[in-house]
C-alpha cells in the first residue's frame, strides 16, 4: 500500500515513511502489508470466540455454510455480542481514566502537588450533588464530592447522577427503554455476564444493554473524567499553539507525551518547567526542554497549557523516526507495541508509566500520584539525560505546522458567545446567541468531528474532507481526540480558517471570534460536546434528536469509539461512520443501527466509507431536522446563501 | 463424528441423537460437523479483534508470516489479551450471580417470599463482616449484611473481605504480587481497560491482572453466591436423588429447570408444591408436578431440595428430543441458543425469565423478585397448560438413570467427619479427621474435578476416567458442576461406589459415610472447595499449595472455567485441563501459565487433551506435595496399600 499511493494526506509524513525504509525500520504501514487482507469473518463480525466448543464462524449468507455456533447462535447473537462486548471495553477505559482523576482528586491537598484549579466549578458541582459547602473548606469539599465520583462506578442501588443533566424528553426516553445506566463498572460487568456463553442471544436485547453501558460511558466516566480535570488543571480557555511533527526542537529537548490520563502529564509539564532540570537541559548542550503532545494526553495539555502538539494516532512511530526524541512518555490507551522495536532503532527512550498498560521492552517507571511531581521529574531527567545519545545522522524533522488555537470547554464557548449578547436585554452566560443562529439558519447545524485514525482510510482525509465539507455548508464544526489533531495540523482549528467557511459561519466566527473548527478537547472531552449540545436543546425547549447535530467519526477504530457511537446515538444525535464497524455479517444488527433504534432514540447510525458521501448525508440530515423545527417554530429554512437578511440580521439576533 | 464415533458415554444419550436424526431435528453434534474445524488462529488465540485497524491474525510460529499486528502487538499479547479477557466474563457472570443474590437478600423479609433459612450461617458471616447483632431483628442484619456485600461489587477503597478467610501465607503471597483484588466490577472493568488497544501488552502483567480478577471471582463473587444462598435458601445437607434423562416421567407434567440462580429455581420449586398447581396438574391429567434440573440451577435445587437431576450441559437438547418436558425454564448462563428451534419441534415451551439472557424466540415471562412466587405459579401454569399439547408419537424416556447422595457443604462434610472424631479428646467441628487421613496418607489427596462439557471429548468421559482413576488411587473426588452431574449420571456420587475406590478410601467413605466422589454443587459453589482446602491448610498449618490436592477440569468450556481455572491456581492449587485453552500460539504464556506462575502462586496449569495421561499427571504431583508434606513432618509416604498398618490405624487416627 504505502509503495503505490500515499497512505498519509501529508506529504512530510510520507518521507518520514521512507526514511524508515531507508534505515530498516518497520512501521505500521509494513505491518498493514504483511497482515494481507483481514479476516472476512472476523470483519464481518460472525466469528465467536466466546467460548471454547469453538471457535465457531457463521456464515454472513443465509442458507449458505454454517448458519448457527454449535450452541445454536446465529449471526445476528455473534455479531451483538461482539459489538456489545467492544462498547462494554471502551467504557471500562475512559471510565477507568475517569476513577484515576477522581482518585485524584481525593487525593488533592493545598500544600501537595495535586490542587484545586477551579474551585467555582467544584463548588457548582457541590451543589448539584447536594454537598453542604457552607463554611468548607475546598479540600474538604474536593474529598467528598471526589468519593461521590468514586461511587457512580460501584453504587449498589440508583441510576447515575449526571443523568439529570439531560432535556426532560431524553430523559423521559432512557426511562421507557430502561437505559439510565446504574452504576459504571456494574454496567460493563453486566455485558460481559450477558455475553457469556448461554446467556442472551437477542440482537435487540444486546443492543439495548450497549446503549445502557454506552451511558455509563458518556454521562458517567466520560463526563467524570471531564469535569474533575477541568477542576484540579483548570477549565480550558482558549489559546494560541502549534501543531504536527514540526513542533519538535532540533536544539532542545523532545519529550513526546502520549496516552491519555492527565494526571500524568500535569505533573510532566510541571516537572518540565522546573528551573533546576531546565539548568540540567542546559547543562547537556540543550536549549530547553521541548514537550510536546499526541493523541489525548496531548488534547489535554494543549487545552491548558497550549503546549505543543506533535500530531495524532498515527505519527506515534513517525515522530520516532524523526530522531530527536529523547524520550515517549506514556500511560494508558492508544500506544502502539511497536514503540519498543521503534525507539530501539534510534536512541528515544520509551517509558511507560501505569501498572494498567505495561509494555513489553520499555523502560517501566511506576507513577506514583502521591509522590507526583516527584515522580514527573525523575521520569523528565531520564529525557535529559539522554539528549547525548541522539544520533546525527538519523535527524530529520519535517518543517510542517500550523497554527491553531484551542481550549474551547463549553464555558470558554460560553463565554466567546457573550460578546454578541446585548446584555441590557438577555443575561450572559447561556447559549442564546448560538440557539438564535441555529434557528435563523445562519448556521445550519452542528458536527462533533471526533475519533482516531484507521489505515483503512488515508491518515486524516476522512476527518479534513468532512469538516472542510460542512464547515463550507455553514456547519460549525467541534472536534476532539485525534480528529481534533488533524484539523489543528489541517489549520482549521486557526481562527483564519473562517475564509473556508460558509457566509453564514463565517459571520458568526467573526462576530464571536472563534475559529470555524473549535477544538474542545480529549476523547473523554466528547462529553462537553453532549453538554453543549443537551444545554442548547434544554434552552430550546427541545430534545437532543430535534437539533440539526450530528457526530461523525470518519476514521475510528478503538472500541473506545464503539462506546462513544452508541451513547451520543442514544443521547439522541445521529452517528455517522466512515469505517464500517464488525455488524455486517448480522443483517438485524445492522437494521438496528442504522435504522430501528431510531423509533426508539431519535437517532441512528450512518456508515459509508466514502467521506465525501457521508458528509453529503450529514447535510441532507440537518436539513431534514431543520424541516422539522421549523415546523415547530424554532427555525427557517432560509441559507445565509439564499438570503442576505438572514445574514445581515446576524448583529441583531445574536 | 456422531455419524462415526459415540458421542456419548451414555448409550441412551445416542439413542436420542438417532431420534432426532430421524424426525429431523438438529442437535449441537450436527452443528459441530457442519462447522468443520475451527479456525486455527482463533484456536491457538492469536486472532486480535481488539480494535477496527484488524482484525489482525498473526502467525504463531516465529520468523514465518505477519509476526506483529498492525499496532505492533505480538502473539504473546495478543494471547495474553484475550485470555485475560476470557477470565473478565468468567468474573462478571459469577459475581452478576452473586449481586442477584445479594439483592434478594436485601428484599428477604419475614412475611415475604425470601426469607432467611440458616440464621447460624448469617450470625455467623455478621460477626465475620463486624455486623453488630445483638438485640437486632435477624432481618435487619440481613439487610446490612446484603448491603456490605452489594458494596464489594464497587467500594472505592480496600481489597475483598473474604480474602481474609485465606491462609496467612496465602494471604501473603497475594500481597507480595499485588492481586488482591478490589472491588469486583473494578477489576473486571480493569482488564477490559487494560486490553484496549494500545494499553498492556506485556503478556505476563496481563497474567498478573487474571489472577487478581479471577481471585475476585472465587473469593468474592463465587464466594458471595454460594453463602448468601445457603443463608436465603439454606445450607445443604446430604440427601438422595437420582440422575440422567431416565427421571423424566411419562406420566407427570415435566418441568426442566435450567441455567443458574437459585432465586428463580428455589421459587419454582414452592410453586410446583402449590396445592392449586398441583390440584391443576391433576385436571389436566398428568399425576403431578415432576421437577427435573440440569446444569448449575440443577445443582442447586438438588442440593437444597433433592430435585431430581435430569442431566449436565450437553443433555439440554437431548431433554427436549425426549418429547415429554412441558416447559423448560431457564434464567442466565449455558443455555443454547438452539433451545428455540429444538423446542419448536416439539410441544415445549422455552420460556426465559432474565432481563440479563433474553433468547431470540422464546417465551420471555420475566421474573420479578418482588413478586416472586406468583411470577413462579405463573410460569408453573404455562408448563401445566401445555401438557395437552404433547405429542404422543414423539414421546421417548431413555430408562437410564442412577442413585446418587448429593448436599456436601462444607458444613456438610465436616458434620460427617464428626463421626469418626472422638470427642472425649478433640473438638467437633473441625477437618481435624480429614487432615489426619491426609496425613496419613489414607487417602493420598483430594481432586477438585469440575466444569462443563466440550464437544472436543468424548461426553462426560473425561470426567468419569478421571474420578475413577483418582478414586481408585485413595485420592477423595469433590466435584460440583457438570461434572457432578456426570459422576451422579454415573452412579459415584452413591455410597455404592466406594467399592471402585482404593484401600485407604474406601474405609474413609465406610467409616464416614460418604460416596468417594462428594457433590458440592454449583460452579459457584467451588467456593466450597477452596473454603474446605484452606480452612485444611490452615488447619494443618500450611498454605493451599502444600496440600495434596489438584483443581481438575476435563471437558471445560466456559469463560468461567478460565476464571474459575486461575482463582484456583492463584490460591495455590495445580489445575489440570483436559481441553487446551486458546494459548498455545504464545510460547510466552504457555510458559507463563504451565511453568513461571509455580514460582509466584505455588501452583501452575498442566494441560492435556488425553485424560487418563492428565490423571497420571495429577498422580505424580500429589505424591510430589506429599513428600515436601512429609519433609515438613506433616505427612508419610506410605499407602494404603503398602502399608496395612495405615488402615488398621484408620480408625485411630480418625
Amino acid at each position: 500500500m504505502s509503495d503505490t499511493k500515499m497512505v498519509s494526506l501529508d506529504a512530510m509524513d510520507e518521507q518520514l515513511i521512507q526514511k524508515a525504509k531507508q534505515e530498516g525500520v518497520e512501521t505500521m504501514w509494513d505491518r498493514k502489508v504483511t497482515m494481507k487482507a483481514p479476516c472476512g469473518f472476523g470483519e464481518k463480525g460472525v466469528c465467536c470466540r466466546i467460548c471454547a466448543m469453538g471457535p465457531c464462524r457463521v456464515s454472513p449468507v443465509e442458507g449458505k455454510g454454517a448458519q448457527r455456533g454449535i450452541c445454536g447462535a446465529t449471526a445476528d447473537t455473534i455479531v451483538a455480542r461482539n459489538f456489545a462486548r467492544m462498547i462494554a471495553a471502551g467504557t471500562a477505559a475512559h471510565s477507568d481514566h475517569a476513577r484515576e482523576i477522581a482518585h485524584v482528586m481525593h487525593l488533592a491537598s493545598k500544600d501537595g502537588n495535586y490542587t484545586i484549579k477551579d474551585e467555582k466549578k467544584l463548588l457548582r458541582l457541590a451543589e448539584e450533588w447536594e454537598v453542604k459547602t457552607e463554611g468548607k473548606d475546598i479540600y474538604d469539599i474536593a474529598h467528598e464530592v471526589a468519593e461521590i465520583a468514586l461511587n457512580e462506578f460501584g453504587k449498589p442501588f440508583g441510576t447515575l447522577r449526571f443523568l439529570e443533566r439531560a432535556p426532560e424528553p431524553r430523559k423521559k426516553i432512557w426511562e421507557k427503554l430502561k437505559i439510565k445506566p446504574r452504576a459504571i463498572d456494574r454496567e460493563i460487568a453486566t455485558i460481559m455476564h450477558s455475553t457469556h456463553m448461554g446467556c442472551t442471544s437477542d440482537a435487540e436485547s444486546l443492543i439495548h444493554m450497549g446503549m445502557r453501558t454506552a451511558l455509563a460511558d458518556g454521562w458517567g466516566g466520560s463526563m467524570i473524567g471531564t469535569e474533575f480535570s477541568d477542576i484540579l488543571f483548570g477549565t480550558p480557555v482558549p489559546r494560541e499553539t502549534e501543531a504536527n511533527l514540526g513542533v519538535l526542537e532540533e536544539k532542545q529537548i523532545n519529550i513526546l507525551l502520549h496516552g491519555h490520563e492527565p494526571s500524568l502529564s500535569e505533573m510532566i509539564v510541571m516537572a518540565s518547567q522546573d528551573p533546576e532540570l531546565v539548568k540540567l537541559a542546559h547543562e547537556v548542550g540543550a536549549e530547553g526542554i521541548n514537550l510536546a503532545g499526541m493523541c489525548c494526553t496531548g488534547n489535554e495539555v494543549t487545552m491548558r497549557h497550549g503546549v505543543k502538539i506533535a500530531g495524532n494516532f498515527y505519527q506515534q512511530e513517525l515522530a520516532v523516526l524523526t530522531g530527536v526524541v529523547e524520550a515517549v512518555i506514556v500511560d494508558v490507551q492508544c500506544i502502539f507495541p511497536s514503540l519498543t522495536p521503534i525507539t530501539d532503532c534510534y536512541h528515544t527512550k520509551f517509558i511507560t508509566t501505569s501498572p494498567k498498560a505495561k509494555i513489553t521492552g520499555a523502560t517501566h517507571i511506576e507513577f506514583n500520584e502521591e509522590k507526583a511531581l516527584e515522580s514527573a521529574k525523575g521520569i523528565v531527567r531520564e529525557a535529559i539525560e539522554n539528549f547525548k545519545n541522539r544520533k546525527q545522522d538519523k535527524i530529520f524533522i519535517p518543517k510542517t505546522k500550523a497554527q491553531a488555537t484551542v481550549g474551547y470547554s463549553v464555558e470558554a464557548v460560553i463565554k466567546q458567545l457573550d460578546r454578541v449578547v446585548n446584555s441590557q436585554i438577555d443575561p450572559l452566560g447561556t447559549v442564546k446567541p448560538l440557539a438564535d443562529v441555529i434557528k435563523a439558519g445562519v448556521l445550519r447545524g452542528a458536527a462533533g468531528i471526533v475519533g482516531c485514525n484507521n489505515p483503512k482510510t488515508q491518515h486524516d482525509y476522512g476527518h479534513i474532507e468532512v469538516m472542510k465539507k460542512l464547515i463550507a455548508n455553514d456547519v460549525i464544526v467541534v472536534t476532539t481526540g485525534c480528529a481534533a489533531q488533524a484539523a489543528a495540523k489541517a489549520g482549521l482549528t486557526s481562527k483564519d480558517a473562517a475564509k473556508l467557511a460558509g457566509k453564514g459561519l463565517q459571520a458568526v466566527c467573526e462576530l464571536v471570534d472563534i475559529p470555524p473548527v473549535l477544538h474542545m478537547g480529549s476523547c473523554v472531552d466528547i462529553s462537553r460536546i453532549i453538554t453543549l449540545v443537551s444545554e442548547t436543546a434544554k434552552f430550546m425547549g427541545v430534545d437532543n434528536c430535534d437539533l440539526p447535530v450530528v457526530g461523525v467519526a470518519p476514521e475510528w477504530m478503538s472500541e473506545k469509539a464503539v462506546a462513544i457511537g452508541n451513547y451520543v446515538m442514544a443521547s439522541g444525535i445521529d452517528v455517522f461512520l466512515g469505517v464500517l464497524p464488525p455488524v455486517t455479517g448480522s443483517p438485524e444488527v445492522v437494521d438496528l443501527l442504522t435504522n430501528r433504534v431510531e423509533e426508539m432514540t431519535g437517532a441512528k447510525f450512518f456508515m459509508d466509507e466514502d467521506s465525501l458521501k457521508l458528509a453529503d448525508m450529514m447535510l441532507v440530515r440537518i436539513e431534514e431536522k431543520r424541516k422539522n423545527l421549523e415546523k415547530l417554530g424554532l427555525a427557517t429554512m432560509n441559507t445565509a446563501q439564499e438570503d442576505d437578511a438572514s445574514t445581515t440580521a446576524l448583529s441583531e439576533i445574536v
